[in-house]
């Protein structure tokens, strides 16, 4: 069947339409932009490409114009909309309601709407590209994949924070996790990988290091605890994120040196994590200055590292174990120095990584460890589009 | 020689006056609620002790108040105040001019005031009691023990947050870390311990349950990793106070909830913590409730030891290795549950609690683990008044 999957962002359009369960990626592409002045148009086939820009000044001019493509008599990939079984969304929020992916109907939509204020910039966007895609492949059903439903298994000493329980049960703060996708597609190739060469897979960390980046803590295949929190604020150093700060650093922010909220959120989103003690936030940048000596490069890069090896092991005692260690996402697959410092000084947790192993470039699973390391050190490249069709495929078989 | 402790809060004076290097307590006592219509005034010897009420409005009465009752004629313990070789000052707040005990003259007061506002609650109270001990005591040397200081060996890599550089440049926002001579104090004993029975002694973590709850890591004798930050909220669940909470929660309940921000401060440092998550704050209530099988108070408990065992394998990662945990502080020293539930399913770390051991009260150093458990469990009573004095003692002895 011919599953098309939508991640419908705040100004933009990422889609991929896809055959199941054979894995095949018919076209891929995305619109950005929408809503400003021009929007660039990629569509990407096996065979072609091409790439425009024109004004999309709403989330239904983009889908309509994804569907034209999908359709046009000479570069399209379909002839009607109705071969397209089921569009698969990836939807941002999914509160403590959606554990797992689900059909899109009226009280669906109504709970993703609920969770607008839990996700102001995500789930109106994602909504928006439900509604507009029922319009335009009103045959196909919707399906919605959720980024927090992985981490709906956590236990609630990981979920609760230490804070009034009126603040849970009446304003629903606690955490939710979010990458769910990418953690539970990566930890289920892990899991298949390990047991395939009869190593454990029972205590899996999981190291998703890409725009965003985040850990998981994976019991017997399920996600018990997680880097990301209420937002996906917290946890490790990201491009442009913080990851974790003292609360007592907002409040004299604001008490003290005269910052408005707005202000000391912009700053710790937008202009910290990697940018904020460097001056760059694309890893590559910062790693070509590390080499050449830059200190503040290097220190970021240490600091980094260092606080991934600080969540590996909270995670190994949360778990009281470790089998394996997963990197994935862009920096995870591709930066082998990051993935050499996170795993220097760690022999006490049994993680001895092998060097040349881990100078190896490829897009299939990999172990990088020294065959006598304890600690399976793996990379899996994420896919989550594939895991959103995987999904969305075995909903319908069953 | 005579040495005088002066802990002087916000509204408190807690003193104790010792001969050193003796380690003889001759007197101890407090006044609290300075300023308010009456005070508690309490004043004990190994042989006497009394307490009275009385009108104590400002931090000069109150230590003349000590003064008065360390001179009285019939009660009395010195004859002259010129008895006393040194007032010992805890001062909370030492920024990152302070690595060491040091002897208070103006350009140390000056620096004293200069972090007012990194700890408006704490140092105007120490510089207030050290500017009445000068008058009072004027015969004396003032001595400034800092909190802040064990934690100034802290690599870059720990104490700085993933924050624009210029905020730690400018405006001096770092992790600080606190509770420092008490970690100070009972890793020193801890290190003497191992000698003695010769384990090593290299990577150590001490756990401080007490009013506030802290963790340090401690490689050869020096902090590494503190769990406390920038001010002393963050990290472990407390009585009152959350610990680690998402910093998308405050901006959350700023603008969709409608906290003001004094609100929030209030609910994370004083309703939240075992109080906010239970109804009570003193954990002996708490545990006594869970031993009914009151659901809540079980739950508090294990998200307490929950957090504690992430951070031993956090700081155990930093650390890269482990050969003792310490606790100590009212619930590390007395709450055989407590330390149960952090050392239970910790086989990965090697630690091993005998039950029996962890039941035996005493207020000397004891090991509590199993014979065969590779990390050494120990409690060690804190002893802040001596290690105080002993800071004071040795700086005048080189």
């Amino acid at each position: 069947m011919k599953i098309l999957i939508i991640n419908s962002g705040s100004s933009s359009i990422k889609y991929q339409l896809m055959v199941m369960p054979a894995n095949e990626v018919i076209c891929t592409g995305m619109i950005d932009r929408i809503g400003l002045e021009s929007s660039n148009v990629t569509f990407k086939t096996s065979t072609d490409s091409y790439e425009e820009t024109v004004s999309i000044p709403t989330h239904k001019v983009g889908l309509q114009k994804v569907a034209n493509m999908l359709l046009d008599a000479e570069k399209g990939v379909i002839k009607s909309t109705s071969e397209i079984t089921a569009v698969g969304h990836r939807v941002v929020h999914g509160g403590s309601n959606f554990t797992d992916t689900v059909k899109i109907d009226e009280k669906v939509k109504a709970k993703i709407k609920q969770l607008f204020d839990l996700a102001p910039l995500h789930n109106p966007a994602n909504l928006e590209g439900i509604t507009v895609a029922e319009e335009i492949f009103h045959t196909a059903d919707q399906i919605a994949v959720f980024d927090t439903a992985f981490h709906q298994t956590m236990p609630e000493v990981a979920y609760k924070f230490a804070i009034p329980n009126e603040l849970l049960t009446e304003k629903r703060i606690r955490v939710y996790g979010f990458h769910g996708t990418s953690h539970k597609y990566v930890s289920e190739q892990a899991i298949k990988y390990l047991k395939g060469i009869r190593h454990a897979a029972q205590n899996i960390i999981t190291i998703h290091l890409g725009n965003g980046c985040s850990m998981t803590a994976i019991k017997n295949g399920k996600s018990v605890d997680h880097s990301f929190g209420f937002g996906p604020t917290n946890g490790l150093i990201m491009g442009t994120r913080a990851g974790d700060v003292d609360q007592s650093v907002i409040f004299y922010m604001a008490n003290s040196l005269g910052y408005s909220l707005d202000e000391i959120n912009e700053i710790l989103q937008k202009k910290s994590g990697m940018l904020g003690l460097t001056g760059y936030s694309d890893l590559r940048d910062i790693e070509a200055n590390a080499e050449k000596g830059d200190k503040e490069c290097q220190l970021a890069l240490f600091m980094n590292a260092y606080r991934i090896r600080k969540f590996i092991g909270s995670y190994t005692a949360a778990l009281n174990g470790l089998d394996a260690i997963v990197f994935t996402a862009g920096i995870g697959e591709n930066s082998s120095y990051m993935r050499k410092l996170v795993c220097t000084d760690m022999e006490f947790f049994g993680i001895d990584i092998d060097d040349e192993e881990n100078q190896i470039r490829s897009k299939e699973i990999r172990e990088i460890n020294k065959t006598t390391s304890k600690v399976k050190v793996l990379i899996v490249p994420t896919d989550e589009e594939y895991e959103i069709a995987n999904q969305v495929y075995h909903l319908l078989q069953n």
